[in-house]
């Protein structure tokens, strides 16, 4: 038997960003909802395509974020180890 | 055997942290259905475009914060380590 | 072996401080919803651009606060550890 | 080993208080949706702004009730300690 | 190893506090949406405002009871200690 | 060490307590939804103010019924403590 | 150490008291939507008042049975206590 | 310690019971539902007020069946206690 | 301490009855629906009252056979006792 | 203490035939939604009342099949006990 | 004490076979929900009548493909005993 | 006491395989929406019968993968046992 | 007892595929909604058909690669293992 | 018994892995509905197809985001194992 505490910390951070990245979960459910709103919107009024899309971009652009930061968050837990001494 | 209780929390620390990103979910599927919302509103009147992204911006920004709490919360479990002594 | 439970009190407090934080979730939803509504709004009556925001403003204010209370319970779990001796 | 059983009280108030703040969830959800319901209905009636920022700032803070009695019994918790001796 | 079973009721009775006033969530998102109808409603006929709004805040009064009996059980558990000899 | 097995049935009293006072997460929604409803015929038929503010109220007094059979068994479980000898 | 197997049973019928009054959660919903329902009702035909309301109150009756069936399980849980010798 | 596993059994026949009287949490949604549509027709039509009701009773008789199989089978689970030898 | 694995088997039975019972959820939330639709059907169209409540009745009868199957298993369970030697 | 593993696998068989039924849940919703559908749709064309339950019912015993595949799954892990050696 | 760790691979493979054949909760709302619209359009065209059901009939066999793979994969584990020797 | 840990390996396989094949839980729910939406296109459009079934078909073959993979998981989970040496 | 824990990664690798190969859920729900969508649209526009199916099938793909990814993490799991020495 | 402590990260990485792809899930929902709004868009103006689904593949290529993270995360817990030492 050989059991090293540190190993457990590493087991959880290992869950703990599995965990963190499905933070990205609301983000796709959004951001596909935004892209089939803005695919009806230039159906109706393909003149304005430009602006529609420039918009959808912008707005996905702010709701990505949150998924980012549950990327960084499961990079951090990876990569930096903040728990090792 | 080697077992310190301070592992614990880190392993707790570390869970807790990609949990706390979770927050995001919620931020993630607003945001998203705003910009929907704001892309369909531009389709359906281009000239207010300016108006309206500025209205969506500003409400994103501030359901942002939530996310960012998130965020906020995980990187001080991360880094900061409030229950190191 | 070395196991001290206030190391598990410690563990607990940092899991409760990730839960606490989730509150944000239902802030998240309805805040977004509210700026895609207030986008929507803007689109419909450009003119009332200003009427809309602030009403829009204040009421995500209103809804800001739980989940700030989430991020108080947060912080208060994480540096004021009020379990501690 | 070291342990003391009142501080498995003091782990589980720590993730109780956790819980208790999420309460707030559907707090939020609910005053977001009247913040993006009372923007709208300025859309359409700009006139009526203060009567329905008045409405929508009553109903409100009738809801915020429950989202604080989540924040007191999460602060009680913590700093009441009701369970200590 | 110090551990005396009170403890054990006590440690449960703080997370059930924290479960109990759990049972806002449906009290908020219900009177958060009352709030958003009244909005609407007042925006469509502002001239019967005083109507709609006595008519909210009756309806939210109901609702407040079920917040209210989580918060008393909540409170009842952790001040009374009714499992304490 | 000092464990007496009727602490057990206590501590799953606390928890139980908890549980069943979130019988009242429907009757809170409901009865909020029932409120905006309500608030909403008020806006479109002021005139019936009164019809509309009895039949609600007398709707939600049978709805609150459920809300109520959690607090009670809640209250049974803390202060009958049926499980005593 | 003092434990007697039957405060295991105890134990679980006070949980399952609490899981069984959560019956109620599904009337609760049911009867306030139906509230609100009336109350719509009511307001586009003011003149069938008592129509509306004695149909709503039978099916609201009908509604109340599982609700009640919770109940009624819990009370024989906590007081017949069909499990003693 | 005294420790006899037929009290297994109990314990777990009384969280069963609690279980399975929550069947009747679709009943309770489904049927509210049905006397807040019956009071709408109602509204509409007063003079089909027998037949609406006499319509919704049948249908809640028949949805009521599987909220009763909860019942029966927690009351067997208690009463007739099928697995006591 | 008197253990005697065949009461594990039977304590799962018991487990397991409840959660089968639980399958009348999805019956009840539909039957329910069908009931109310029936009943603004009949509101509609009077005349047709008894062809819209065979329709709705046989359409019951076949959805009813889902809940019987749960209760069809649960007393399997509880009284033939399969796994008995 | 007398422990045998066959009543393991007996135990989890219980608990599996109680859940595999459960695929009932799915097939009641839509069945009941089936019936009121149909039974709305006999409301509007009395006419087609033989062809409309026709469809209908040809459709639901399709439907009935997952809800049977439970019942087969559950009654094989209960009677034919196939990991019996 | 009997055990045998080959009884631990039948009592997971008891509760996967249960788990498996709830792939069918999908299959069923899909399968029902498809015979209610269709039974509407019949209802609306009924001289379509064979042309309604053919399509109905071909989408619910693909549709019953994904309920059927989660009763083989029951039968596989009950009676192939892939995890046998 | 025989405990083998390569059967711990082939007791995970088989609760996994169970829960592989439920990723058919979406498929199912969208085809069977999809053969209820193609029925009431072909009732308003019977003509077009051909266009609307191809349409369909290939549109639920795509949606089909995602069953499959499920599927192909759990029986190379059962069957090629890529954990066994 | 024969306990190696490189078993233990290989259990959990194979409830791991399990879980990963889900991630299909999400897009069969949308698939399938695409498909129904895309035959509505086909049935009220016969002449568009081969645009609607390639946009469709266009949408279909990149939906696809979600779950595509379930299934290649769960192969990797599976027979790459990825942990094995 | 030989048990490493390693091996438990890798456990937990397996199954860390298995969750994050199942961040997938949001991304598959949204981008199947976009599929379907872009489908029925193109139906009903065909003429703008190209800017239909040029809109809909850009607003999908960002939703994709998340499902990459998602599989970044498990293929960087798989192969470049950021816990070994």
């Amino acid at each position: 038997m050989n059991f090293n505490s540190i190993d457990l910390v590493h087991a959880f951070s290992a869950l703990g960003a599995g965990v963190a990245v499905c933070s990205g979960i609301g983000t796709g459910i959004g951001q596909g909802n935004a892209a089939g709103m803005a695919a009806q919107a230039v159906g109706r009024n393909p003149g304005a395509k430009g602006d529609i899309m420039s918009t959808m971009l912008l707005g996905q652009a702010v709701a990505e974020t949150t998924g980012l930061y549950g990327l960084v968050v499961a990079l951090l837990l990876m990569f930096v180890k903040p728990f090792d001494k």
